[in-house]
C-alpha cells in the first residue's frame, strides 16, 4: 500500500529563513525535525579529519544512541571554526531544547555550506521560537529546501512496507550536489522510520545500506567536511517493535538499503553541473576492495567524466583509468560495455558499428558503465556525474 | 657561458608531417633524434598496468644502458593496441635502424595521442627515409613540435655549464598538457647531454631529477599509459666523460635537477585549459611521504582547481581537502600562507584585509600556498593548475 503523503507518524518539520547567507536573506535555510518521543538513532558522520563542530556534536550525542531533534541549517557549515564554532552549535541546539522542553543532548546539529565563517548565532537564535511554532507533519519537502545549497532541487525518498505484524514507513532527505566524495556518509541525510528497531541492529543496517549508497558516489572526489547520515526509529509514543524475527528485519534492511540508494542517486543525479548519471559496474575482480577501487577510480578520472560531458564512447581513457588504480589485472583481457553497447571483448576492441551506438547509449541522462576485469568474481558499483563546464562555473565563484 | 643555441654536440634532430591524424595532414607529427654513436641511456616510464607498446618497449631496450635514436609520434599514443601495436612500434624503429644503418635495439619508440587506435604504419613507413635525411643539428625546436598534442607550445630547456675539465650542455625536450599525473615520468621528455656520464650514476640522477619534477606535478590526476623520460648522455665520439670527482657530480646532478624541475613547470604552465600554476608546498609534516601525499591531495582537489580559476581565495576548500589526505596533523595548529598573505595561523584565521590581499595573489599567472601541518620538519612540493572551463571543452571533444 503506497501512501501520496511525505506524512511519518511522530515527526514533525518546521523551516524559516533566517537570513543565514546575507545574499540571500528571503531563503529557507534553517530547519527543525522534533520527534514526539527520543527515537532509536544510529548515524555516521566524515571521516575527514577537519571535521565541522556540527558533524563532531552529533557524533558524540549518538553514543546514547537516541535523539528527538534535528537543527538543521544551509548557507553555513560551521566547519573550521575551532572553539567558537563549537560553542555556537551547543549554544543553538540548547535553545532548541529549552523551546522544545526536551534534553540537550537529544538535539543534533547539522551545518552545510561555506568553511571557515562563524554562524550569526544571535540571528539564528532569535528564529527558534519560530521553528518550533511551526513544526507540523505536512512540511517535510520544506525541510528539504532548507538544507540545500547548490542543489537544484529537494531530495526525499518515501517507502511503504509491511510487516508480518504492522506497516512500516520509511521517508529520507538529503542535500548534497558538491564536495561529493562520502567516506562515511554523504553531506546531510536524515532517515525517518516509524517502527522502533533495537540500536545495535539499526546501527548494522545502516552501515549496510551506507556502504552500497552514499559510500559508492562521487561528484568531484572531496570529501566533505560535514557528511553526516542519520536514522531516526520510532519517534511516537506507541512505535511497534521491529521485532527480533528474520523475515522482518531483512525487510527493513532492505527497505534502508532502498531509501539510501535511492538519495544517493538523487546527490549524483543533481551533481553541481551534472548532466549525466553514470553507473561504472566493475565485475570480474579478486575481491570487492580492488573491484571498488577500480570502480571508484574510474568514477574520478576527469578524462573519463569530462568524455560523458561530450557523450564520446572514448573507452582509452576508462581502460588507462582501471589501469592506474594500483589493482592487478591483466589489462589485455577485460571485457567492457557502455550500455548495452560492447566495446573491448578479451581485450580486443569491437569491430563494426560499435562506436556510433555507444556515442548514442551515451546522449541517454543515465547509464552504465561495465568493466569485466576476468581476474575474479567480485564486483562493486561507483555512480558517477559527468563534469561539464558548468561544474566549473558553480565552483569558480561559489563564495562569490 | 651561456649559449643562445638548442644544439648540442653529438645530435641530430628531424621531423615530418606523416598524416597520423587524418584530420590534420600538414601538422608535424613524426620526429626523431638520432646520437653520432650510442649514448649511455637513463629512462623511465610509466607505472599505469595499460603500458603502451612504445612505453614497454622502450623499457626493455633501456635494459642494455644504451641507444642512439629515438623515433616518436603524436596523434596516435598506440596503447591499448595489443600484438599488432607492439608489431608496429618493431617495425617502424627496425626500418629507422635500417635506413640510420644501426641496431634495431638502439632505436627506442615514443608514442602520444588517442589511445587504441592502429597506428598507419605503411605511411609511416614511407616516411621514414625523408626523416633521416631531414636530419640535421638545428632542428631541435621542430622536433618539440612534432611530438605536441593539446600543447599550445614547445617544450624545452637548455643549459650550459661548466665541469672542471670541460664544459657540458644538457638540451631537454617535452610535451605533455593533459593525462597528467606521472607516477614515474611524464608522458614524453629526453634529455640529451654532451659528456659521457656512467650508466648507474645516470639513473641515480634520473631518479632524483625526476623525483622532484615529473612526479611531482598534476594536471588532471590521470597518469598516462606512455610516459616515458629518457636521458642520453654523450653522444658524440670523441664526448668527454664526467669523470668520478664528486664537485662534477653534484655540479651535473644539479642540472639535471634543474632540467627536468624547469621542463615540468613548462608542462604545467601548458596544461589544458591552465590559467594559472600554483605551487603546493606543505612544510612541517612528520616525513617526506606524508607531506607528498597531503600537496597531492590539495593539488589535484578539484575544488580546490576551480577555486584557483575563480581566483577565490577559499582556505577552507584547501584545509578540507589537506584533512582527507588520510595523513595524521592537527588541523587546528596549521599555518596556511597563499603567496605572501597569511591566511591562517595556528589554526586561527587572520583578521584584517587578507581576503582582498591574497584574492590579488590569485591574480598572477604563479603563485604559491604554503601549508605548515606543525607535525615535524619534512616537506614537499607540488605544481598544479588551476581548472578551467577550457579544460572541460578541450577533453569533452578530444577526439572528434
Amino acid at each position: 500500500m503506497k501512501s501520496t503523503s511525505n506524512e511519518i507518524r511522530g515527526f514533525r518539520f518546521s523551516s524559516v529563513p533566517a537570513g543565514i547567507k546575507a545574499s540571500a536573506p528571503d531563503r529557507l535555510d534553517f530547519g527543525l525535525i522534533v520527534a514526539d518521543v527520543p527515537a532509536i538513532t544510529a548515524g555516521v558522520t566524515t571521516t575527514n579529519l577537519v571535521c565541522a563542530a556540527p558533524a563532531a556534536i552529533t557524533k558524540e550525542r549518538l553514543g546514547i544512541g537516541e535523539c528527538q531533534a534535528v537543527l538543521a541549517n544551509s548557507g553555513n557549515a560551521n566547519a573550521y571554526t575551532g572553539e567558537i564554532g563549537r560553542r555556537d552549535a551547543i549554544e543553538l541546539t540548547g535553545e532548541a531544547a529549552r523551546v522544545l522542553g526536551i534534553a540537550p543532548e537529544l538535539v543534533v546539529p547539522m551545518s552545510t555550506g561555506v568553511i571557515g565563517t562563524h554562524l550569526p548565532v544571535t540571528r539564528m537564535r532569535t528564529r527558534i521560537p519560530d521553528l518550533v511554532d511551526g513544526l507540523h507533519e505536512s512540511r517535510f519537502l520544506d525541510f528539504a529546501r532548507a538544507i540545500m545549497t547548490t542543489d537544484t532541487r529537494p531530495k526525499t525518498v518515501r517507502l511503504d512496507g509491511d510487516l508480518s505484524h504492522c506497516p512500516v514507513r520509511i521517508r529520507g532527505v538529503a542535500k548534497g550536489s558538491g564536495m561529493i566524495a562520502p567516506k562515511m556518509a554523504t553531506m546531510l541525510a536524515v532517515i525517518l522510520v516509524d517502527v522502533r528497531v533495537e540500536l545495535a541492529f539499526l546501527r548494522e543496517c545502516l552501515i549496510e545500506a551506507n556502504s552500497t549508497s552514499f559510500d559508492c558516489i562521487t561528484i568531484d572526489g572531496d570529501t566533505s567536511t560535514n557528511d553526516t547520515l542519520l536514522v531516526m526509529a520510532g519517534g511516537h509514543t506507541d512505535a511497534p517493535d521491529l521485532g527480533g524475527g528474520q523475515t522482518d528485519r531483512i525487510r527493513f534492511s532492505k527497505m534502508l538499503v532502498q531509501a539510501c540508494g535511492d538519495l544517493a542517486r538523487q546527490i549524483v543525479m543533481d551533481g553541481e553541473g551534472a548532466t549525466k548519471l553514470v553507473e561504472i559496474r566493475v565485475t570480474g575482480a579478486r575481491n570487492t576492495e580492488d573491484a571498488s577501487r577500480v570502480a571508484r577510480t574510474i568514477a574520478e578520472s576527469l578524462l573519463v567524466k569530462t568524455a560523458f560531458a561530450g557523450e564520446d564512447p572514448n573507452w582509452g581513457r576508462i581502460i588507462a583509468a582501471a589501469g592506474r588504480a594500483g589493482v592487478g589485472f591483466n589489462p589485455d583481457r577485460v571485457d567492457l560495455s557502455i550500455g548495452n553497447v560492447s566495446v573491448v571483448s578479451e581485450g580486443k576492441l569491437a569491430s563494426g558499428d560499435w562506436e556510433p551506438r555507444a556515442a548514442q547509449v551515451m546522449k541517454q541522462r543515465e547509464f552504465s558503465i561495465v568493466l569485466n576485469l576476468r581476474s575474479g568474481s567480485a564486483d562493486a558499483a561507483f555512480l558517477t556525474s559527468d563534469l561539464s563546464e558548468e561544474y566549473v562555473r558553480i565552483n569558480a565563484d561559489y563564495r562569490t
